[in-house]
């Protein structure tokens, strides 16, 4: 349960869909936060204190304790904020479901998705393939329905949305258009931008993909 | 919530860890259920029908509609039969961390430990100091309490445990012994066999590495 007074600060990098994820479930919620931003290249003490084992953002640090994976901090945060906005259906069926889509994006969408930009030739091609499979897998677990949720935005979106930030980039990377294979998963991601909660914390498609060529120059990944 | 008359299916592999853990969940609350033993040279056209997406066991088929992916398996038995055996902490925080930890496991313990007995010389060397190290923190998780759980066997337990049964084929594989590296670790698994619930679901070690052999044979790994 939520306290009177909570501190809840959030480590986080702009760039990250997953740190992303952190901030659309804190702003759905409409929790007042202090969000702290990461340097990838040199982490903050405060970081490798909260998450000594990945070394990674997001962290919510709620009341001093800290929690890590950016799904468990949804499902935290949706556990203890329980009245506003809930995330999770109730149903323990439904709730296995949606944990298990917003599994099959991390597994299945983020995986290929970053060896779109980092690789080459076949290897580069079977992402994409895979990519975009996992993308028309998800659209059709969508249907007809507004969100994944159903009526209203829930865990699977929050899981998925923070990739839109990120089609550019796999666009430009991959020369290919996302909206000519997946018409309805892109009609549901501007739904989705109509809310506040996402289009206050969803980067400019463009300037994820500046920052991941600047990346790529750092590290000599041409 | 559990129907009064449940019909529960499990699909599983004998000697999948992923599988030992739902039926390790099952039998923790004392549930009658049927286990389908799948080949996986020749998958079932129930399983296919079941798991669509990933074609993989586990998968329990609860009156009729099926959950998939074992944490998300064990963590839908710990909500529709609530009452015996709790396998998650009630505590928000508390739950977070052990979903933390089973991740954790699945990541860091699971991945490095196929690599000790499919891989060779440095992948292979790189592959068991990870596994050691993700061993070492995990018992350093443990610290002085008798489970992951604290008093009780709980959801980190379910996680790790099952892999206890392929230790002798680590440990063949990679010329180690892991009770020398992490005692502690051992102490709890020798505890945890003590359960019923355990004893009867995992299989002998050295069956599991008869097993592996006539694997890498079949698939001419050497």
């Amino acid at each position: 349960m939520a306290a009177v007074e909570d501190e809840v600060v959030l480590l986080g990098f702009a760039f990250s869909m997953f740190g992303m994820r952190a901030r659309i479930a804190l702003e759905e919620k409409e929790i007042r936060y202090e969000y702290k931003e990461e340097d990838f290249k040199n982490k903050s003490p405060l970081l490798l204190q909260m998450n000594p084992v990945h070394k990674k953002i997001p962290v919510l640090i709620h009341n001093g304790k800290p929690i890590c994976e950016s799904l468990i901090i949804v499902e935290y945060i949706d556990e203890i904020w329980k009245e506003k906005a809930p995330l999770l259906p109730s149903d323990p069926y439904q709730r296995a479901q949606a944990r298990f889509w917003a599994d099959f994006v991390d597994h299945k969408v983020y995986v290929p998705s970053t060896k779109i930009w980092r690789s080459k030739g076949d290897e580069k091609e079977f992402a994409k393939k895979n990519f975009i499979e996992s993308l028309k897998q998800l659209e059709e677990g969508l249907g007809e329905k507004e969100y994944f949720g159903g009526d209203k935005f829930g865990f699977v979106d929050v899981a998925l949305i923070t990739f839109y930030s990120w089609f550019y980039t796999y666009e430009k990377f991959g020369n290919f258009e996302i909206e000519a294979e997946c018409p309805k998963l892109i009609a549901w991601a501007k739904r989705c931008m109509q809310k506040e909660s996402i289009s206050k914390t969803l980067p400019d498609g463009k300037k994820v993909y500046e920052s991941v060529l600047e990346y790529k120059k750092m590290f000599g990944l041409n």
